[in-house]
């Protein structure tokens, strides 16, 4: 038999399915809930409220600069848990593998995520590998889900954000989406453009933990941070309006930006969030998370007004102003 | 636009994938948690244990008699926490979609999933959906995650096996996987063989309810019966001995894997249990399971031994004794 690729058999429930998850799943997501092997995980949780969250990742190519599918769907499922609020405890792994897949792929991919997920604190409980013929799936594709725990009082949501609240982005826009294009056959560039993907949730949990007024957290990934202002804009029937000055950005990825006509305020991020805090409060949040290593680049972007319900508005750096729809129309497919 | 497929755009994250969501998701599936829209849904639960679970589904064809992928989805995830011992709370759904996929299909599938949810009293609370180019995926692939409440004092397990202990198969053997096989392309049979697709969190309610003395739960999908078995001697690290003539299979059932030469030990099943139970409650417990609607073929079909951890032994019809042992190889590929 050819152990170099998986096989059909790899899915089969029976003999070999049982090989791959204890030779290769096992040892490297190793703790006593998925050794139990049962049907699901038994999980111990203090009483009150929790975060539950699930997300399927299916990027093209699935390596590219800086990471590759299976870091990405961990810290994707940890960030969207954080952005609730709540702190992420553990997560489940759903493969769906490609008939011929390398083993060596997979198993870098399965080594991404479990070193993922122990920097994040979390722990890989459960999980499912399925397995479809030749020309059925492309190479893998990964389902995450996940449950943190919401700390008592805390309410953060899209629909929370209100007037004069200050808009905190936590770095660089669009270095994700940009990392995957560079990556794409025939779009290679000289650069080194690298994916964000990161965990978030040690940011979050010092915002909260200091007692700053947070009203929303959120990580502008698909449709970007142009799409994520419009859903939150809808959600708190509230105006938003961005400073274009403010908006960091690396030079090398706005320049590919402009030289393949990208509007970087539509293309993915994966390690970054944005916060919208009280006023009085906006100051002191932005230095927590300006000092998290992934924060060093955060600035304060825009404001939410009285005037505008559901609209957000870009002001420009020649002082012009402009809106900012959702992204209608896809400009990457397959980004996450 | 064509509105009667899939497009890329269903996966943007931006206008159009907002348009599918309000549109045909959340009138569906409609709930609190997930009206809500945030990245991850919020959930009030008791201290204690939880159970959480997941799979993915790549079944082949998605339609089939009986069912379909979304009520095959909504079910074996139940199932997965019922496993456990736990009742089913919450459920997740996350859809690749391959593009040009009809979306009246997909409203099928949806419809499906929701009447399947509410049939059994879970709620699809948090979900993501995702489209691959044509080619890039087979039509819909559907993950489902799902958490669970244990009741205290419960401990259910596939190393919970005890010697002594009596085995409940809870209906007819390979119903699922002959109906999907019946569907294929150039495999079909005259019969009216039917997915037994059902969720089975009422049963292991009422038998936990009961007071039964319960040792293992466990659904035998994938790899069927015969490795379901092997998997709990291994975990339990005790032998089991099953009795042929106690195997309950439908007249139909058996006459298509005979004609083509499958063992229904090994075929899967979407709407059966097993369950071990101390010696003194096997009979109380039979009759539970048998009051159930989805139990009124049920049996005890063998014991728990002394002897030989690790084996399953069948007792055949004429007296004999042959091993069965975990499913080498791959039967049928996308049953589930």
């Amino acid at each position: 038999m050819n152990t170099e690729k998986i096989l059909l058999d790899h899915g089969s429930g029976g003999k070999i399915s049982h090989a791959l998850f204890a030779d290769l799943i096992l040892p490297l997501f190793d703790n006593p809930e998925l050794s139990c092997q049962d049907d699901g995980a038994i999980l111990d949780f203090e009483p009150g409220r929790l975060a539950f969250s699930t997300d399927s990742y299916v990027v093209d190519p699935i390596f590219f600069p800086g990471g590759n599918i299976g870091d990405l769907a961990v810290n994707g499922t940890i960030n969207d848990i954080a952005m609730c609020g709540a702190v992420p405890k553990v997560i489940s792994a759903g493969l769906i593998l490609e008939e011929g897949f390398l083993l060596k792929d997979l198993k870098i991919i399965l080594e991404s995520m479990a070193s993922g997920a122990k920097k994040a604190g979390v722990k890989i409980v459960t999980g499912d590998t399925k397995v479809v013929p030749k020309g059925k799936a492309d190479k893998i594709f990964i389902n995450t889900s996940g449950i943190g725990i919401l700390p008592s009082g805390i309410h953060v949501s899209g629909n929370n954000a209100k007037p004069g609240d200050q808009i905190i982005l936590s770095g660089t826009l669009a270095d994700h989406g940009i990392a995957v294009l560079t990556a794409r056959e025939g779009l290679s560039f000289e650069s080194d453009i690298q994916t964000d993907s990161a965990a978030l949730n040690t940011m979050t949990r010092q915002i909260i933990e200091s007692g700053c007024d947070v009203h929303v957290f959120r990580d502008p990934t698909r449709g970007g941070l142009g799409t994520t202002l419009n859903e939150i804009a809808v959600q708190s029937k509230v105006g938003i309006k961005i400073y274009e000055p403010s908006l960091p950005i690396k030079g090398s990825v706005q320049g590919v930006c402009e030289l393949l006509g990208f509007d970087p305020l539509y293309i993915a991020n994966e390690g970054k969030l944005i916060c919208f805090t009280s006023k009085q409060d906006a100051q002191k949040t932005l230095e927590i998370i300006q000092k998290n290593e992934f924060g060093k680049d955060a600035a304060i972007i825009g404001e939410v007004t009285h005037t505008d319900p559901g609209v957000v508005l870009l002001q420009t750096a020649i002082g012009g102003v402009r809106l900012v729809d959702m992204l209608t129309g896809e400009q990457l497919p397959r980004i996450c």
